[in-house]
């Protein structure tokens, strides 16, 4: 039977400074990637997201980011591959210790905006966040851009990985995310994103900006919590997929 | 026989920001304190301290901070227990993780600064430290200054505690270290600071700024790093200990 | 003819995190305080900022704070006078050079938050955020708790003050505001806050909590802007000014 | 009369962290370039260092960064243009205000770090920092590396321009620093160093790498304040001028 795994951004809220509407949005998702505080989150808000994912079952990952809260993490940080392991290290550390402490499992490590882009792309950059996810624990799983190269490197490096796909961001014929900068970069029909979901799940694979298929295989799909529709999308893809049979459970759960 | 533990804050140096001479400290203390993030100590740093504290055999202990590089953790800040106790966990985990990342074990908290400071004193500031202690790892031992309130509580709390002296500062009649403002608040003799290690391991009385004396149990010794002096003072100290036949070892130590 | 000055706290944002409206509030106001950096405010948010109050004619104000991002300068930090007469010109500086930037003309200084309270009763805190003032331009009005010491300060000083009141705060039958952690702290009710306005400008005195009157002389009423209901609140302040025929316009307007 | 111009980055200084040796090498140059806070330098430090300034004489830079205390603004970040922009601004008119209010008068900006080499040969930079100092003050002198294009920007924009070289780093044939992780790329020897000041001043070239002679036309020289070598250095370079009758002084005096 097919399943499919929704994962999204939680707990980037910084003191004052609220971020997303995480509270809505947990009892849609199975994955939830935690803020460490490097580009959100503060140690009150990480805790509270990390009880919230308890109490709805949900899968909790570790969503480390470069240091630059000013910049959200959407920015890109030319660090060196040794720092930039001992960034997320610590970061991961920080995350895995609040949810020990509170009873649960750290699952996954999925890496936040710039570095998430350049570690699907550049061996450097994945190199550093695998190592810092071999050191801490080499059974937490690798969460990233479905068909990247990071996806090549996690195998070879043995480590488990989650490939993920995106609902509302429409892909490029060679199977890019089309720029966020550019017209048609995100889907604003919930309708049209949750098809996109069903044809991931069913089909393996998604229609492009181009209008062509490009193949895509997913475990895991990603929804923006910060888009002021995200719930509503969550809603209309729950109802697709009850339609197309398509379970939703957590990546891990065989 | 009598023994005592002598530990030291380090990893404190942030980026290209250098504090310490941690490498030249090492091979004369049994504990050391590490620097957070918080106040200093960057994961970079942070990863070498563990390192050195793993080569030299040397216990390993999280020094939480309030969260204040611009003022170093020394200045008091306000902030409602709830979330120091968040910010003390976050810290914890970060160098639990990272210590047991490299095949150690984190054996304390001793809260940096002004949080120490205060912490000693206030009930809700101790009381923060020890929840986040209970709920990440309640066989860490808290550090913290020597017949102080917060011993008490961690008592109650049933939290183990090592009792902590100042080998380089002098303490005033009512127990009280002498305000690092007030003239001869430090040691500035390396014989002197030397001599108060030993009146405290072999009679449990520091001579005060007043002549007095003032009964005093400790099982670690705190130093100075950032004394120019650092290391001169824990050589003249580990002759004295020699010649009053006093065994300098982590106070884990059986 | 009756006046009144109306201020809010505005370009609070900091990059991705987004605080309070003020695109909505700037047409009902006549001054506005411009975070600096320290509590909230990235430098292009605080630009934006200033071209809005240009655009509307709002008189513009320095809001320095305590340099507590996670806090949001609401926490008290034990800062030596001579640095924060330091933390706080540089903010002013940096602020003005912005606003002189952009052909405007900076007003006034109010500081912020737990800065603003303090400085409020604490002559240390009040003489720091003077000094800072005299030794950046002794023609900027500071703006700060109405009938409080440091108003006598200010006056001491020889420092133009502009004495405020709030529209939405209750008073205690001391003078003082109710604490917000309280029952009753903020007014909830438009009409109320709009009558409180309206008491404070021509009859000069406030009904207390405890339902008796507290003297009160104020040029600059402020506002929430981070209140749900600002807006609102704004618009009912409005009517009422005008049925009593007070003048909305800034301090500086003779 | 041949004539040249020596600065230096001070103030750089944050709380606690100690960063080179200010007090010393102030007596030995013509230029300052100070911290503006976001690579280094905090409001205390940053005053004291321009009242250094104003007692030795010494002219007086901005020296803004990118925002990257924990990397001391030597990682390239991708920022916007119109957001950098704002940033080098903030910057610029906190150390203007602070500079006035003590008397003196801002000369010039010259960026720092990684902004400064990726502003050198990069237009999208180059022309934020322009504009930056455009709109705060056109007639502030911007200083940045000789012969490189940020050269003909500024002479385009007519902003007036400071080519400056460095006394202790290695040129290649093609005219780039050779990079400072490969070997050779610091010239160790004072001798040296003070050589290379000569040739640029009287022969404008220097020495490559690869042992040709490369043309270069320098008004200003910048020395590395941390270099532990930097005031016998300095001390070499005042020997070597007085030899062959070059003044030192700062390039503002006619």
């Amino acid at each position: 039977m097919a399943r499919i795994d929704i994962n999204c951004d939680m707990g980037e809220s910084y003191g004052n400074f609220k971020i997303g509407k995480d509270s809505a949005i947990f009892p849609y998702i199975t994955s939830c990637n935690i803020a460490c505080g490097f580009h959100g989150g503060d140690p009150l808000h990480i805790e509270k997201t990390i009880k919230g994912a308890l109490a709805y079952d949900v899968q909790i990952g570790a969503h480390p980011s470069y240091p630059d809260l000013a910049g959200f993490g959407r920015r890109n940080m030319q660090i060196p591959e040794e720092e930039l392991r001992a960034l997320v290290k610590y970061q991961i550390s920080a995350i895995k210790g609040m949810v020990e402490s509170l009873g649960g499992r750290l699952q996954y490590v999925k890496p936040h905006g710039a570095l998430y882009n350049t570690a699907a792309h550049e061996a450097r950059e994945a190199m550093a966040i695998i190592k810092a996810i071999q050191e801490v624990d080499d059974s937490l799983y690798l969460m990233g851009l479905a068909g990247s190269p990071i996806q090549e490197l996690a195998a070879e490096q043995q480590i488990p990985f989650v490939a993920e796909a995106f609902a509302d961001r429409k892909y490029m014929k060679d199977g890019r995310l089309r720029s966020r900068s550019a017209i048609g970069a995100v889907i604003e029909s919930a309708e049209e994103a949750a098809q996109q979901v069903v044809d991931i799940v069913l089909q393996q694979r998604v229609e492009t900006y181009e209008g062509e298929y490009w193949p895509l295989e997913a475990q895991s799909i990603c929804i923006h919590g910060d888009n002021p529709a995200a719930v509503a999308v969550l809603q209309t893809i729950d109802q697709k997929l009850e339609q197309e049979k398509i379970t939703k459970v957590g990546f891990t759960h065989g």
